[in-house]
């Protein structure tokens, strides 16, 4: 087990509704198991695990065992130790969470506790968001006038509309306080993403740039290989604009787009990220229809396979009109940002893994240079945030091209985070899980972040829900040709989606 | 021969004084070797050599020829090739280049050859320039008035204080007119010092910092590995300061300070760096106490063997007080640049070969980020832009260390030429030479900018020649201790004079 340069976490019991579950072995087990081998939590952690199933902590352990065994987490002897560590503290209680007796249950066990702090994490379907916290807090479980904390973690999705979220803070809000409340975006566990503020406000040449004067567009990309697989009654009920746009894009376009904070506090930070969310122009219907289009993808090869149409997808209706590929332009209304259109795009089947964020600057005021036939342009200047994969930062800018003659050649400068530092095997999740148990919201959404974002989102959701398709893209492919034209039409160009390697080449 | 990118050469006669010397061979040679391989040069470009030495050309073929066998230059069959192309070419006249004689037999040579066009290079001790050029002038073979071009080229010294460069370009101006003169700075064949104008120029992100409101200082390094050797008796005549700075030093300074030129033609570009060497604060005798220091390397170790001090060089006084390094702290009085300091260095027996300018960008203005033990200021970016060896540019900038504590790390994005560009085995004097036989002369000296120069260094060498000793340093070293303390008492640091490779990791 290594050192952590912090302390570990304090004693607490991490409880789990849904721990039979999918998301509980698959995720929320191999984050507990990195963080108990890089010493970021102790022998003082304990999990309760809650669930409808019966046969116990021994059905729950089988479960996990089985699964960390064949997921091949079990090869390293030390993650197995750190798992033998870990699996001595786990407890389980069987019950209905939408019955008190569950509650009365878990108080007894606090009560019992080494500790009373408890964080408790909602691995279970969104609408039963309210009715947790509510039965959390009809039992007392909420209260933190004992001096130990109570804290709850859920992950998106947090509402299906702006109206939804709204009703869903406010009745989360009515039994749990902001403070207590650690609405996890997984976003903001990668290291690229929480470096976006580190970049902007530790260096001079980049922050003096960040502007209206010289930054001419944003284009905020999230492009995933993979379809929608058997994911598909979920998927059909959500589509790409409220699974990516509103939550993880939005993250992204906060960071990018924010103010510097007083100081880099959970409050002056999420502050700072909800006035930029605010700013984001809220579209008329006319409006939406010019700033964004919708893609589904047909049937076709993809990774070596044939994959079938979206609507062909199992658990997706033949005529579903759900949308597998979003791009939208924004304004951000802003004295920084007004005029710079910020482009987003997200879908699924498409060419390649590829989350980043790319600054295209103004071009230089006046180019003394020659132009020639094989390069009549210069370039712009471009910043590349590399999300994933290959994590990193690339500034695109222009050279002379060796020889005599005055050309210019464009040129990546170039860092990858793997190069420099041993970021290891981890699930993104075990810093979001550290800052939850010490107590920072820094990572986490705030309900006036969510409902701007559900706001500034809302006039595409009424409009395609008045009827027609999205459009037509092949798997494999960059998404549909709508996509390129609502960039195009403004003299632009998307950036590649290619997952390009380091040390590209001109 | 491969293909140039521009078309070759027109036909010229290369007449070189001083044939038979060691800078024929060793680097005019080799340089129309390379051009000829290129295609930058054809058959009918003819070389006449002059000198002292009898023998005809026979003994100068001889000569060159035993010279390339030695030098490894013709294991290469293309180069092979291109000499025997080439050694077909030479003519050969031999005499007193004080006398007219000479110059009546190349008029003849000229009066016959298949054109009239000829460039006059000046392989000669600097005593002679104008004797030459008043002598050639004299003899009509300076005169276009027939259409063909007639061109000088002579490198620096070009005088060896202010009074004396003066007399000299009077001299030679009395006789040739300045687009007639092409004064070579070597360094302006490098890639790399070609490429500082166009990377301010081609790109918004660099030049929209390249100023006062961004910019803390600047320093210019030319750090030699290399001892005096055999050159003791030039080298205790000439100094470090003479021999760099008004020259390379400046040249390097004028690319990285000059304003925007209108054009990229040579007057636009030779205005502009004029009027930055004119804005070099000429220092009185109080301030050049202030702002210069000097040293001598010491007996001692470097690279493997035992130097002895540079007072022990054959051919050096035993009591010179020469100085084989330098470092100046200039202001240039312009309204980008007030304020800002450019500090100049250069030396002899040194850590490393290292040539490089550095860009040190102010601090952002208010930094949020806790502060750590382990790093407990947040470092400034850094433009750095290598000019030999290892060719390229780094921009350091701080991200985000990865892990749970907000803490940052300095990593530098890089770009390196070789990476990209096969740059191939040059001398660095084939782009100058083509310059010089196309006759553009943005990549030379004028007058006015020589000058200039000079009239800068001048209170050190007036401060210098009252008496004193250079501060000793080690062989190996970075330089004397007084050149620390030149930059520390302004709160600022040397970069490492390291030939760093690329890649490298914090």
């Amino acid at each position: 087990m290594s050192t952590p340069d912090v302390a570990p976490a304090p004693p607490l019991t991490f409880v789990i509704f849904g721990a039979a579950g999918d998301l509980t072995r698959r995720l929320l087990i191999p984050t507990l198991i990195n963080m108990t081998r890089s010493g970021l939590i102790g022998e003082d952690l304990h999990i309760l695990g809650v669930g409808i199933e019966t046969g116990g902590v021994d059905m729950l352990l089988d479960r996990l065992e089985s699964f960390l065994k064949t997921s091949g987490d079990m090869d390293d002897p030390e993650r197995q130790a750190a798992w033998q560590s870990l699996r001595k503290r786990i407890s389980y209680i069987s019950g209905d969470f939408t019955q008190n007796g569950v509650y009365k249950e878990i108080s007894d066990y606090l009560s019992h506790a080494p500790s009373a702090n408890a964080a408790f994490y909602f691995a279970v379907p969104p609408q039963f968001f309210g009715d947790i916290a509510e039965k959390l807090s009809e039992n007392g479980l909420m209260n933190e006038a004992t001096g130990a904390f109570r804290r709850i973690a859920i992950e998106k999705p947090f509402g299906h509309d702006l109206a939804s979220a709204q009703a869903l803070n406010a009745r989360l809000l009515n039994h749990v306080s902001e403070s207590q409340i650690y609405r996890i975006d997984h976003f903001l566990g990668k290291e690229t993403v929480q470096n976006i503020m580190t970049t902007r406000f530790a260096n001079m040449m980049i922050e003096a740039l960040w502007n209206n004067n010289y930054i001419d567009h944003v284009q905020i990309t999230a492009a995933e290989l993979v379809d929608v697989g058997t994911r598909g009654k979920f998927y059909d009920a959500t589509g790409a604009l409220r699974d990516m746009v509103p939550n993880h894009l939005f993250q992204l376009l906060a960071m990018v787009a924010m103010e510097p904070p007083n100081s880099f506090d959970a409050e002056s930070i999420r502050n700072e990220k909800g006035k930029v969310l605010k700013a984001l122009r809220v579209y008329s219907r006319e409006e939406a229809i010019k700033n964004g289009v919708r893609g589904a993808y047909t049937a076709g090869p993809i990774a070596g396979r044939d994959l079938p149409a979206f609507t062909q997808t199992p658990d997706v209706a033949p005529d579903s009109n759900t949308e597998t590929f979003v791009a939208l332009k924004l304004l951000v209304d802003t004295w920084r940002w007004a005029g710079v259109p910020f482009y987003l795009r997200t879908g699924k089947a498409m060419k390649a893994r590829d989350t980043e964020v790319v600054i295209t600057f103004r071009p230089v005021p006046f180019a003394q240079f020659p132009r020639h036939e094989s390069r009549p342009e210069l370039p712009p200047n471009r910043l590349i945030i590399q999300v994933q994969p290959d994590e990193g930062l690339d500034m695109e800018i222009s050279i002379k091209s060796p020889g005599l003659v005055l050309k210019t050649a464009p040129v990546s400068l170039d860092f990858r985070y793997a190069d420099s530092f041993d970021i290891g095997k981890q699930t993104g999740y075990e810093s979001l899980f550290y800052e939850l148990f010490v107590g920072d919201q820094t990572l986490f959404q705030r309900a006036d972040g969510i409902e701007a974002g559900w706001a500034a989102v809302q006039p595409f959701l009424d409009l395609w829900a008045e009827g027609g398709k999205p459009d037509p893209y092949a798997p494999g492919s960059t998404g549909p040709a709508c996509a390129d034209e609502l960039i195009e039409r403004d003299g632009r160009k998307w950036h590649e989606i290619d997952g390009i390697p380091k040390g590209r080449k001109f």
